[in-house]
C-alpha cells in the first residue's frame, strides 16, 4: 500500500510543531499566573503561585531541551533549522523572564498590588503571550498567513504599549521620594517584565520570517 | 542575446550591498544628531533633535526589515546567509543604542553639556560610525581588503577609547557626591553609549569575518 | 601511497580541536588566578593579578579569533560551523567575564577578602571552567559520551549553586545598611561573577548539541 512508502517520506519534522504547541500553551499558563501573581497581596499566596510557575518554567526547558535533540537528529525540518531554534530560544526566554519577573517580586518582598506599573505590564504580558501561543498553532497550517500577520502586529503593538508603561514607571519611580535600595528593586522587576515582550517580539520577528519563506 | 541569459545569473543579491548603504549612510545622519544633541543645553532644542532620531531609527528598522525580507527570498547571497544577518542586526542595534542614548538624556532631565564624558563619548561614536560606514561601503567591491581592515582596526581602537572614557567617567561619577539616583540615571546613559561602540565592533568583525571568507 | 590520497582528506579541521583546548587551557589559568584575587586584601598585588590576567584574556581573544579565521577558510569542519561558532563565543565570554568581574574589583576599590559572596563565587567559577574544560578535551574523542554528559551536568549544577549564593549575596547586600553606591558597585561584581556561570553552561549546552548530534 502506498501507506508504506508514504510513511517513509512523511515528515518526522511534524514532530517540531507539536512541541513549539507544547511550549506554547505552557507560555500561556505560566503567563495567567504572572496575573494572579501581581494581584495577589499576601507574600505566601504569591510564593504558592511562583512555586507553580517555577515546575512550568522547567516543563518549558524540557521542551526547549528536546526541540533541539530532535533539531540534532533530524536532517528534514519543516523549516530553516536555524530559525527553529531562534523560535526555541525566544520561547524559552519568555518563560525565563516571566519566572524571573515573580520571582523578584518575592524575593525583593515588594507588594505589586500597590504598583499599577507592574500590574499593567502582567496584563500586557498576558495578551503578548496570547498572541505568540495563536501564531504558533498558525504555523502547523501556513495556509493563513493573513492571521500569522495579524497576531505578529499585535505582538509588535503590545511591545510598544509595554514600553510607555515601562517608561511611565521608571519616570514616577524617580520623581517619587522611595530610597535608592527601593528604586533598584523596582527598577529590576520593571525591566525584567519589560524584557517579557521584547522576547515576545523575538518570538513574533523568527514567525515572520518563517512565513515570508514558506507561504 | 548574452543579456538574456547573463540577466538570468546576474545576481540579485546587488539588492544587499544597496541596503547595507543606505543602513550606513542612515547611521551617520543617526550619529551626527547625537552629537548635536550633546551640544545643546535647551531641553526642547533636544527634544526636537530626538524626534527626528526617531525616524531615522525608525528608518533603519525598515532597511533591516527589508535585508531579512530579501534573505527569505533570495537563494544566492553576496556571502554566508549568516553574515548577512548579523551584520543587519549589529547596524540596527547601532542605531537604536544611538536613539536611546539621546532619548535617555531627556527622559531623565540630564544636562548633557555639563558632562564632558557624554559629550567625547558621542565624538566616538560618530568616529565609529563614519569608519563602519567606510567598511560597509567597500563591500560593495571587495577588491580593497586593506581599506576594510584599517576602518576595522580603527573601530577597535575606538572602542577602546570609548572604554576608557566609560571607565573615567563611572569612576568619577562614583566619587562624586551625586545622590544615588542621578548617580543610576547617568549610568545608564554611560552604558547605553558605550553599547554603541560595542555594537560598531561587532558590525565591524562581521565585516572582517566577510573579507576573510571572500577577498 | 594510500597517504597521498589520505592526506588530500584527512581533516585540517583538526586545528579546532587544538585551538579549543588552547582556549580551555587558558581560561582554567585565567580562573585560577581570578581566585588568588579574590583572597588577597592586598591592593597593589590584586593589581598585579589583575594585569596578568588581562594578558590571559587578550590571549584567549586571539585563539577565538583564530578560530573564526579557521572557520572562515575550512569548508568542511569537524562539527557544525554554527556549534563551532558558538563554543568558541561561550568560551571568549567565560574569559571577559572572568577578566571584568577582577577588574571591577579593583576599579570600585571592594577588598573581596571581607565578602564571602564573592569568594564563593570565585570557588564556583573555578569549578565551573574545569569541567569546561575537561568537556572540551573530550571532543577530539567523541568516544566518551558519558563523561562529557557528566561534565555538563556538573557545570549545570554549579550554575545553580552560583545563583543561589548570588541571591542569597543581594539580599544580605539589600538588607545591610551600605549605602547605594556602595550597594551598586558590589551588585555588579555579584552579576559579573554570575554571568561567567551562565556563560559556562552556554558552553555546556553547545558541547552537549555536539555529542546528541555526532556520537
Amino acid at each position: 500500500m502506498a501507506g508504506g512508502i508514504l510513511k517513509f517520506f512523511l515528515p518526522k519534522d511534524r514532530v517540531f510543531y507539536t512541541l513549539f504547541e507544547n511550549a506554547g500553551a505552557n507560555l500561556e499558563t505560566i503567563s495567567k499566573k504572572l496575573v494572579l501573581v501581581v494581584n495577589e497581596s499576601d507574600y505566601n499566596k504569591r510564593a504558592h503561585l511562583i512555586k507553580e510557575m517555577e515546575e512550568l518554567e522547567h516543563k518549558n526547558d524540557l521542551v526547549t531541551h528536546e526541540i533541539f535533540v530532535e533539531l540534532g537528529k533530524n536532517f528534514i525540518t519543516p523549516f530553516d533549522r536555524e530559525d527553529i531554534h531562534s523560535l526555541a530560544s525566544a520561547l524559552d526566554d519568555i518563560a525565563d523572564y516571566i519566572y524571573a519577573a515573580a520571582k523578584k517580586i518575592n524575593f525583593y518582598k515588594i507588594d505589586p498590588t500597590s504598583d499599577s506599573g507592574i500590574q499593567k505590564t502582567a496584563d500586557q504580558i498576558e495578551m503578548a503571550v496570547l498572541a505568540v501561543n495563536q501564531a504558533v498553532r498558525e504555523l502547523r497550517n501556513l495556509k493563513n498567513t493573513q492571521k500569522i500577520v495579524e497576531c505578529v502586529i499585535k505582538i509588535n503593538s503590545i511591545e510598544n504599549t509595554a514600553d510607555e508603561i515601562f517608561d511611565m514607571s521608571i519616570e514616577r519611580l524617580f520623581d517619587s521620594d522611595v530610597d535608592a535600595k527601593e528604586l533598584i528593586k523596582k527598577r529590576e522587576i520593571y525591566q525584567t517584565m519589560e524584557t517579557v515582550t521584547d522576547k515576545c517580539e523575538d518570538a513574533g520577528n523568527v514567525i515572520e520570517s518563517i512565513v515570508v519563506k514558506y507561504a
